[in-house]
């Protein structure tokens, strides 16, 4: 067996002894190798506690059998030092509370034919289950254009925006990633089988958890920072004040990765999560795709132009013009001498300059004298 | 004839030979006083071509005759140096540009109980006239709770975000002034004469153009300006990208008020402009008029904590009880041992904590085993 086999093995054994994010067992391993960990789980006389709910697992681990088994359905677990492993996943060296999680996973278990290391440009676009119509048509609308613009999606495989935005991504022949809490052989929640099918056969299917593991609360908290360090930057469409995309959003900040959401009516309470999120500074605020494309684009690249209205026809008339159009008044008709007085220019010239506003229909000839013409009144926005 | 008496009738011809927000004109009047200004147009032989329009309405200006009609009417004609001049409009000292409009008022046209020198804390509601239900319905509300909390609200009179912000600063019994671009006397939009009455009786009605003058375009832009200057912060609730509440917003940011806006659906026009404010940094996200008060308040004052949902059953149990908690399956049942297993606790413990749970619908035993409870899976938003 190569060193490389070797350490797969060991972080195979190692992830089904330990709970995703385990900060301290993780940490181990990274510091000091699957294999070295192993030795210490196995020999070391005196375990310091936090560490003896592991070691008590390692009878029950049989690393080889699930690894046939996985292979045997088409799931690899990629580890540090593999072509595919993705080197974002480094940033979460050392990142993380003790008892809540954090960590480089020890390895992941992937399903499907994109490979972490050809992600590309990744954007996790992510919200609330229980988003709404308005939320789901967004996220979609997004996912779409940041697929159709190269870039990978990244999301869970809940209900609402997450499924949102793996169709959108889909639609637009992009790229999606789902990361699960459970296992990347388990189709949960069930009514989205047929999509985690197709993201299986053409897409991936991510899970720090081992083939087999059901869906656990403590899992969707450490799948949430896989999500957050796979991508550039962390898009919340949707949001309540208690929604797990927050914390998706706070990984993201604390991975220095770019964090955004999307506004909604301040009377949705799926939005408050993330208007919070933008009020505090927390987030930047984004409204279509292209935003987050500028936001993530190398310097230079995707820059916007800050949104303009189209020109109205008012913006193609000489200065002189305008002087005579802002003279005129909105409602009831003026003279032409009135409206020259209020310009401060001739009147035998205010009279040819109404003629020929008038032909573009700018102003308006009434028997009582000049007005704005219909289109110009509906433009000042008074 | 007191000093005082002379500059007020200097003012008044000024007022009535000029347009709102004539630079020029009101630039030399703050730095000469209007007598002495107006001696220049009278005497001056080489007048410079900008100030010769002014001279020549001389002749037709008759302001004694102006300033009794209006008093009879009670309208009042305010300047610098009377006591209900509002110190705040000295901000616009030099500020505009030239081909724009600017400036401080050489005077204001007042009508209505609420003397401008009692406005108090201030600030300016605006908004789109073409807005939708959902910007009048948090204009109003916004406008409520600030003139509740004893904020004056200032806006336009305008269909719309104007009207719903007068609206609800009324049904909270608050003080609210509008500022209007044609004269104080005149019901522009007509529609609104009925609310405009009612501020003329109880509140107050305020304009740079004399009584008697017609809504023009040019004076909506030198009315905005105003409407910035009198308010310590500007909220911008709906607009267009082409909305004239952009131009009060950006007055406000050159006059170092705060500018706040409302979020809107990204898929609504109406919430374009607002959006673009914030997204660009040139505007704080607001949600309530309490965010509005915190941003204005006094430091200290109405320090608003960062929202939070309520706290959930979770939040109350003991650490332990939770770190089993989040072990137990969402969806498939598992056996009290293998909870234990992933808690890392010894089974009898968790079997004991298990059932306590159980008490409070927290977890449920089923023939198979332990999942989490209904309440407990619907707040698990992954």
């Amino acid at each position: 067996m190569t060193v490389a086999e070797e350490e797969r093995l060991a972080r195979a054994t190692i992830n089904l002894i330990t709970e995703p994010g385990d900060v301290r067992c993780l940490g181990l391993t990274r510091e000091l190798g699957g294999v070295r960990f192993l030795e210490v789980l196995r020999e070391q006389p005196d375990l310091r506690p936090e560490f003896l709910a592991a070691a008590g697992r390692l009878a029950r681990a049989h690393p080889e059998r699930v690894l046939e088994e996985a292979a045997r359905r088409e799931i690899r677990f990629v580890v540090p030092g593999d072509d595919e492993w993705p080197g974002s996943l480094d940033d979460l060296a050392g990142a993380g509370v003790l008892h809540a999680r954090g960590e480089v996973p020890v390895g992941l278990w992937v399903r499907g034919p994109l490979r972490l290391d050809r992600l590309g440009p990744a954007v996790a676009v992510v919200g609330s289950r229980s988003s709404t119509s308005y939320g789901d048509e967004v996220a979609g609308e997004m996912a779409a254009i940041l697929g159709a613009a190269g870039r990978t999606v990244v999301s869970g495989a809940a209900y609402g925006v997450d499924y949102a935005a793996h169709r959108g991504a889909v639609t637009a022949e992009g790229r999606t990633v789902a990361v699960l809490a459970c296992g990347v052989d388990r189709a949960y929640p069930v009514a989205h089988a047929a999509m985690l099918d197709h993201l299986g056969r053409h897409h991936a299917i991510v899970s720090e958890a081992p083939p087999g593991s059901a869906p656990l609360r403590v899992r969707f908290l450490a799948r949430n920072r896989l999500i957050a360090a796979l991508t550039d930057g962390t898009v919340v469409v949707e949001a309540a004040l208690r929604s797990g995309a927050l914390n998706t959003a706070s990984w993201a900040d604390r991975l220095h990765r770019t964090v955004m959401a999307v506004p909604g009516q301040v009377t949705s309470a799926a939005s408050e999560g993330a208007h919070e999120l933008v009020r505090s500074g927390g987030a930047t605020l984004v409204t279509r795709g292209e935003d987050v494309l500028e936001l993530l684009g190398a310097p230079g690249e995707h820059l916007l132009d800050v949104r303009r209205a189209p020109d109205g026809p008012r913006d193609r008339l000489t200065i002189r013009a305008r002087q005579v159009l802002d003279a005129v008044p909105v409602a009831s008709p003026a003279s032409a001498a009135s409206v020259a007085r209020v310009a401060g220019l001739g009147t035998e010239e205010v009279e040819q300059l109404l003629r020929g506003l008038a032909l573009d229909g700018h102003v308006e000839h009434m028997p009582s004298g000049w007005r704005l013409g219909e289109e110009v009144r509906s433009t000042i926005d008074q």
